[in-house]
């Protein structure tokens, strides 16, 4: 590549306008590290008008993203439109055809169309970058796919969506209800205005599918990834979490096992004492297991304006230099398809929540249908004592499938004496 | 570079067995990652005869590492031979000189003659790599030098000797002296039999000087690290520190300043609730600060066979990819003497620990030497009370220059009612 590179930015909201900054503010840097100098030729974006703190003068203005991939004046494409169709893919596609290399920040994107997009990335030999569509400023792609080369990896998890992680911290912090917290993080910025995306955890498995690609070298298959969001999360399993020496995290969870891989996002217990468990606030983290390395975490801001823009800018760099690396890790025709394991072959601790009248016998029964799924019971314990009202019974499994706990519980929740239907969340073994 | 790639490696210690083991398990996978068939076709190290639990049958056996730089038959050369002179420096130096790549896990070597080895590898258009050299497993050499490239660094710091990390977090969990705990370290085998080199900080010091260079785009500059280790560190400081809400830590921090660039290793009280505070026992922790990032933290082992391993293995996956990055991120002609600030300029939060006899008037006379360096007093707090033995007094400042506070403590050692030599402990401010 020359040693001038101009760069094509489709997309000028929060992500392309700290790009411009960057690029703006750290020229000579940029040209240090990168070997070229950096300038933005084109733009695309929704309002020409608008004030973005950046000055567009001298840049050509495209009103369709697309027209992008055809400008000669453009060497590489950066694609921070979002959405896994429509414009931003008709760009992916247009400028990998073309031979030139694509930068961008969009998981939905790659969770639904990666295989594809690698494979005409490889195809036309044009590189296509993504650091920024993971964990946000946290150069995590880039230390799976190249710093820990060296390891098979066994599992690889995280805290990937800020928005969750903000709300779990607050109701920790605050002993809120999920609602309240949420509402809050609404009125703050920290959550949208339609949160489902989020807090229903399709933002982190999307994440989650590119990163199980990356660590095992299999396509990406975001359709088994199994998810479950935070809104069932009371204040109370907080407390108890807390009691029993944990805290709740949403967490996307990649793992092998000899059946195959788990992809699954859901609420999650975590010692209190870990790295993972101490990252608050809109922060993410994420956990890799290698075989030769053991356990590496990365932590850092995995959204917003300047954190994003920086991974886009890695990525640039990276293509600048001719620093190339196969889409997720290793050629496509060299990814196997390995089994995924459904969440009911799960085997691991679980944290229960049972409500039931405090009648004489009530333990007595739930043990036995435990006993009788053949699920050993590491503790128990009974908040509050009350013949009037439920009470609420707490329990920790050790190591079982959750398709027998998921029996156990069904069959507790016909209970007479049950209340409301059993609650659980999974226990993350270190 | 071929497809087949062909490795000589100088030192069969514990990481070269390691190197051993990695290409040899994981051959195809590193064949699917790198596009290259690695191969292990030289080496040399003490015994000939010794079990390393990898078989040598078929390589070829160098008396002399030397001539490994010669050896036809070896494409990348790997240093692990450990020292910043003799053998170590005459390999890398003659390697380069053949053009030929060089990977160490040599920080000593790269502290030292970093600079002009560096120049040397671009002369010669051959890689030098040293993810191994800092901080064992973690890839904080590719994260700061690509991964963060977007960004301006302000400060970058860690724990950067696991030796000192587990004898500090082992003070914590133990309630043990020093001497008492780095005895049953040697015993454990995480401590060498003479420590010096860890437990006085040069080990971190050199892996600090490293870290600057690649952050900051300047020369390495060892000489002007600031070094304080862990030997005066006492079983009272580590319970003042956790009552005030810290933890102590042997860091190495670089930071930016409007006079240059701070380099020192010294054990550090941190906030408990950071991700570094919770970094324990052998593990080691880098913390980058970039403009537009913020905060990104990496933790992992620092130290042992297969996590030093999986970092030499990557920066072979990288050459053999042909990935190429000048050796402490911008090219040696790009960088910039930064004047080095000493330690005195330094501006910060003490904690001090002041030994006393109880008599009356004596915080008065402390408070005034205080007043009169214009040191602001955040606590101060005297543990027991007792006119015939001496009472701690310990105190935390607002921040201040250290050489205010070096005089206002030396004015206090020479109290009559001083019964030790005052001691302090730097806070890491957030």
């Amino acid at each position: 590549m020359s040693t001038n590179v101009r760069i094509g930015i489709a997309g000028l909201g929060t992500v392309g306008a700290g790009v411009l900054k960057i690029i703006k503010e750290h020229g000579d840097l940029l040209e240090a590290r990168s070997g070229a100098h950096l300038t933005v030729t084109a733009v695309s974006g929704r309002d020409k008008t608008k004030d973005r703190g950046v000055s567009l003068d001298g840049i050509t203005w495209h009103d369709d993203a697309r027209d992008l991939a055809d400008d000669p004046n453009v060497d590489i494409v950066l694609e921070l439109i979002g959405g896994s169709d429509g414009v931003a893919k008709d760009l992916c596609v247009k400028s990998l055809l073309n031979g030139k290399p694509v930068v961008t920040a969009n998981k939905a994107l790659l969770a639904e169309h990666g295989n594809a997009l690698a494979k005409l990335a490889e195809t036309h030999n044009a590189q296509l970058a993504y650091e920024a569509a993971v964990a946000g400023g946290i150069p995590i792609i880039k230390a799976l796919r190249e710093g820990l080369a060296g390891n098979a990896i066994s599992r690889v998890y995280g805290i990937l969506n800020g928005t969750c992680n903000y709300i779990l911290t607050e109701m920790e912090e605050t002993g809120g209800e999920f609602d309240a917290i949420l509402k809050d993080a609404q009125d703050l910025g920290y959550a949208e205005a339609d949160p489902g995306f989020d807090i229903d955890g399709v933002d982190a498995a999307h994440k989650l599918a590119i990163l199980t690609s990356v660590a095992f070298g299999t396509p990406v298959d975001f359709a088994s990834v199994y998810i479950e969001g935070i809104r069932n999360v009371t204040a109370a399993d907080i407390t108890a979490a807390s009691e029993l020496g944990y805290r709740i995290r949403l967490l996307g969870v990649a793992r092998r096992t000899e059946k195959g891989i788990e992809q699954r996002v859901h609420p999650c217990m975590i010692r209190h004492d870990t790295t993972i468990a101490n990252v608050n606030g809109v922060f993410n983290a994420v956990v890799v297991d290698g075989d030769f390395v053991d356990e590496t975490s990365y932590v850092g801001r995995g959204a917003g304006e300047g954190p994003t823009a920086s991974a886009v800018v890695a990525d640039i760099v990276d293509i600048a230099l001719g620093r190339h690396t196969p889409t997720f890790g290793i050629p496509v025709e060299k990814m196997t398809d390995i089994p995924k394991v459904p969440v009911a072959d799960h085997v691991g601790a679980y944290y229960v929540c049972l409500t039931v009248y405090d009648q004489p016998g009530v333990i007595a029964d739930v043990s036995a249908v435990f006993r009788d799924e053949n699920i050993s019971i590491e503790s128990l314990l009974q908040r509050g004592r009350s013949k009037q009202e439920a009470v609420s019974v707490i329990l920790v499994t050790h190591e079982v499938q959750e398709a027998a706990l998921v029996r156990a519980l069904g069959k507790i929740e016909n209970f007479t004496h049950s209340v409301a239907k059993p609650r659980m969340i999974r226990i993350v073994s270190l």
